[in-house]
């Protein structure tokens, strides 16, 4: 009877321990030329194909990384950022043979429990950590269970583990800079969920930026869902002193703020400027086309990946700078008509 | 010095065998009650918690179902269904601790690997065929390896996997129903990627339907994108003999052909009505808001992954027929006004 071959079976064939089986199959230093050549020898002889269980388990790699969304469905639907920045992960997870572990959890609670069990088992290498809160505990969390990760963001507090960021300053100030040079004065901004940090110094830097260009400003808070960001639009539209200009914190919120205006029958872009952020690809399929700040989620995705491998494989990777945000012109921003 | 106690002292413990162990473990029949109870006991006193990877080796379970998706980053981006499916596979798999392993690949080539390797490291139970083409090689491919798969949609050709399925064809003949009712009678067909299945079904159901009710009929064919949406819509809106009525085969193509319809300053939905397929949620902010077919993605990945994990874990697993696709009317479709 044909017996499927073991690691066993190849350490005796070759005459080595079943442990430099499993360093030479892993490409760890420490086994000679003669002792590599003499195993594939033997596995070759023997038929024997590792499998990545058997790997994992000499090893404690599992071959995956895990990302862990906290979301409602709902509004992970809408979010254009999430599936671009997935198809950047998986584009460097594919050329190193290894996969995503994904899961998508309701609450705090479950996202506890979910790191937790992912780690427990050893069912991925590193976690990459999007959606980076203003005080996110998942950064003790993981620490503490002796986790790797890599964040997307550089956190408020302590954290041990390599950050990606991307320079948005520059991209408020391009924009609002570009809409006080067409004329406009009074620039609304509305803002996303203020527990995200992104959320926070976004509006934070229109502020600042506003204030030294002279432009007043009215600030809207949501969520970050289209549908906070039409009702947004509809109070903003409502003001006696109603803004000439809308920037919205994320590309969705101003896909809602369009929709409004042509609801309320306003001449866009004359009648009202709006610009997004993030650069969705949604944004040549509007009208008018959204001018919006470029954010490159894949480009996210391919370096926090690859920051993530490096830790797993050296032990170490640094910090990811990405090149600032640009600004995106497109038809939704031109000088302000005399009525409005 | 403290050593992590493993199987074999829990089965030690509790007299009986490893294997034994292994069954009770994973809730397999065939262990008594007794048993059960022996080695419980034995794995409390122990301190002794199963891993997932040696849960695996042992019952060749991964805990994961496998989702291979072969498309273009950009395409991706721009489909609603895709992060909402995910969704509602996500919430089946929390349920069970299991989790979800996604690979999105460029190519037929990379894809067919990425199938083997999965299988041959048994990383996961089993796969969930979305955007089932015509002719579907992933289905000999996965079942001569001894695979195991749940299709959304049925596959024209034999199958040995559990198929969920939606009836589109009624939904298809409400909207054209309601398009035939308003006083439409030229009404055009945007079709989908002629190689995916369902793009064929509904242009077939279309043609039919538009027929018995005496509707003129011209399609313009795409592969889905909004680009190619935008495109086909300017085509048709340059005809002589206008279409007052554009079907899309999918949402994001209606929004870029509401962009078109805007831009060359249509009066909406007066002199052009415009209806879209699979229920996306940014059809609510859209302007006019976008009437269209529900297809419920998130309800598509709840019914293939229960599916899914019926047939690993019990061996069979039925076909599942989805509640029929319902209209949904919103502003985007109304009579036609007499100039168009």
């Amino acid at each position: 009877m044909m017996r499927k071959p073991t690691i066993d079976d190849v350490a005796r064939e070759a005459g080595v321990s079943k442990g430099l089986v499993s360093l030479a199959l892993n490409g760890r230093p420490g086994v000679s030329a003669a002792a590599r050549e003499r195993i594939d020898a033997a596995a070759a002889e023997l038929g024997w194909r590792p499998s990545t269980n058997a790997r994992s388990l000499a090893m404690k790699r599992a071959y995956s990384l895990g990302l862990v969304v906290r979301r409602d469905p709902s509004t992970f639907e809408a979010d254009p950022f999430f599936a671009a920045y997935v198809a950047g992960v998986e584009s460097v997870l594919a050329a190193h043979g290894q996969v995503l572990v994904l899961s998508v959890v309701p609450d705090h609670e479950t996202e506890t429990q979910t790191y937790r069990r992912l780690i427990a088992d050893q069912r991925v290498d590193g976690f990459l950590l999007t959606d980076l809160l203003e005080s996110d505990p998942r950064i003790e969390l993981i620490a503490g269970l002796g986790g790797r990760a890599v964040t997307l963001g550089r956190p408020q507090g302590e954290s041990p583990f390599p950050a990606v960021t991307r320079d948005y300053a520059s991209g408020i100030e391009s924009l609002l800079t570009h809409l006080a040079e067409l004329g406009h004065r009074r620039v609304a901004h509305v803002a996303g969920d203020e527990n995200m940090q992104h959320a926070r110094t976004r509006l934070e830097r229109h502020r600042e930026v506003a204030d030294r260009l002279g432009l007043e400003t009215v600030v809207e808070h949501t969520d970050f869902s289209p549908e906070q960001g039409m009702d947004a639009t509809r109070r903003l539209l409502a003001r006696p002193d109603r803004p000439t200009a809308i920037v919205y914190a994320n590309d969705p919120m101003a896909f809602a703020g369009i929709a409004v205006a042509h609801e309320l029958g306003l001449d866009l872009p004359g009648e009202l400027s709006i610009a997004g952020m993030d650069g969705s690809d949604m944004g040549r399929f509007v009208y008018p086309t959204l001018t919006t700040l470029d954010n490159d989620p894949a480009g996210w995705g391919r370096a926090s990946t690859q920051a993530l491998l490096d830790l797993v494989e050296r032990g170490q990777a640094a910090d990811v700078p990405l090149p600032p945000a640009a600004l995106i012109v497109r038809a939704s921003t031109t000088a302000p008509t005399a009525t409005a």
